[in-house]
């Protein structure tokens, strides 16, 4: 009997899984216990850590864990389970996160960045299933994808493949706060999205990336155009992703998912349009959602990654 | 004792070569025998084939090949050994190259397209030994690529991966004949530079690439601006395929890579600006030149592509 540990940290909220099996895991295994936790304001990384553990211990209630599976949100050396920094949270510069959990819970520890387990997550058990090469990207906040290719994780040369986010749409576009012009993040991302919608004086108090698609589904014409530049810029960089790497499927998740069917149609269309005539590739939303990096987890505990 | 048998195909030309040895072939290992013929006008594939066989047996000289490996200058299935077409030599259409030569040699027989078989040269005998990963890209009459990572050939999905020719640079750029404005090729490929600086009315015949960057050398002003926007599109491209896929090294062959100091400049300039900035990478000449095809497919028929 084997005993996961799996946890997803994503700077504002913990969530924690445990998973104990007689078989390799697979999409319809469940979890024995699961608990969300948020972070209070003003959390710092020594009470996150000791929230981790101390949920961990609360779900593992007594087991002893086979292996334990961490997302984090963020930059993170995937063999050394180093932490480089969190974009969310101060002080989690160079944190050995992989040493401090295996030391409380006594057992193998491996670390990933959120986008690279969430590209496992769907590979093993949601919407790559059986694919030989998949690109997952979430469309979020910010823009950034994973590769599985043969079937295996690419984390690239440093660990920082998939910034489809900071590939260009528009080099005449507005200015990202990468420097660069007519990013597909500038572009695509809902914050960027509601940001230019704002600039056109189109009232709303906030004005999120749900809003923007709210107000486009209610026929706004600027919150329309924005969300379809949006999409088009989404579908030039899968595009070029594309020409670049010929991938099975693209698997997107993260709430501008949730943008209705002409922002999927545009997206689609301008992908296709992009690669070369002769390129076969489907895209398809998440079949996981936000569960995908507590999956992946359990993929990356499980050793899935290697196997 | 090996003894392999290796043909690059390319459309006008064969080159052949046969390498016997004990040991695992090498960067140092040498060639017993090697020859190139040119094929007349008109020739075609049953011209071709015949070629292959009466050459191969001619360096083979009563040897029996241990196996052998071939480059072609077109779109292949690696798998089968099939060859869907020549860009070059009409009658090319699926054509079962593998099966025609394993019967000709009583031996196992690969083949894969030129920009792969180059990409494995390089990394396994040339520019790229030693690393993890990287993408060889040839810059010539078109532009195409071959990626290796985690020290393995990836061809994608459908085998048409390395498509950078393809990307887009500039969208508000002149048409390719692929449909698109701007590409990386529209911009960057000799023929394409030719034309640009024929269009502004610069005298010569015939202007190639190398005639760009020669003019482009003695100051001519059009010719520099056309070779620095091509070094430029090349560089976004580079700087893209980083943002993606996060390679250890670039490694350029074909013609216009000879075009100076000035474009390499920009092509490196270009591609670090193009990437984000904690992306480490370098952008290198082509070691093996002209031969990387044979030693790519001298890997191929040693398994080396498999180890």
């Amino acid at each position: 009997m084997a005993c996961y540990l799996v946890c997803d940290f994503g700077g504002t909220k913990l969530s924690a899984a445990v998973m104990e099996t007689t078989a390799v895991p697979h999409a319809a295994s469940n979890w024995q216990s699961r608990q969300r936790v948020f972070s209070p304001p003003g959390a710092d990384r020594a009470y996150d850590i000791q929230t981790m553990i101390a949920l961990g211990r609360e779900l593992l209630a007594g087991r002893q864990p086979t292996a334990v599976g961490v997302s984090f949100g963020g930059p993170v050396n995937h063999q050394t389970g180093m932490v480089y920094l969190s974009h969310h949270v101060p002080g989690w510069e160079s944190t050995p996160l992989q040493a401090i959990l295996a030391e409380a819970f006594a057992a193998p520890v491996f670390v990933d960045n959120d986008a690279d387990i969430a590209a496992l997550g769907e590979y093993h058990f949601g919407a790559g299933q059986g694919l030989d090469s998949l690109f997952y990207v979430t469309v979020s906040t910010g823009i950034g994808g994973g590769w599985i290719l043969n079937g295996r994780p690419w984390r690239g040369h440093q660990g920082l493949a998939g910034e489809i986010g900071h590939t260009l749409a528009d080099p005449a576009g507005p200015l990202c706060l990468c420097g660069k012009h007519g990013c597909v993040e500038r572009l695509a991302s809902g914050p960027y999205m509601a940001q230019d919608l704002a600039a056109r004086g189109v009232i709303g108090s906030p004005i999120t990336g749900e809003r923007v698609a709210e107000l486009a589904a209610q026929g706004q014409p600027d919150a329309q155009e924005i969300l379809q530049r949006g999409a088009w810029a989404l579908g030039v960089g899968l595009g070029h992703a594309a020409n670049f790497i010929n991938p099975q499927r693209f698997v997107l998740g993260g709430g501008v998912t949730k943008s209705g069917d002409d922002w999927w149609r545009m997206v689609r269309q301008t992908a296709v349009a992009t690669a070369l005539p002769e390129f076969r590739f489907d895209i398809v939303p998440a079949a996981l959602g936000d569960d995908a990096p507590l999956w992946g987890a359990l993929a990356l505990a499980a050793r899935l990654d290697k196997s």
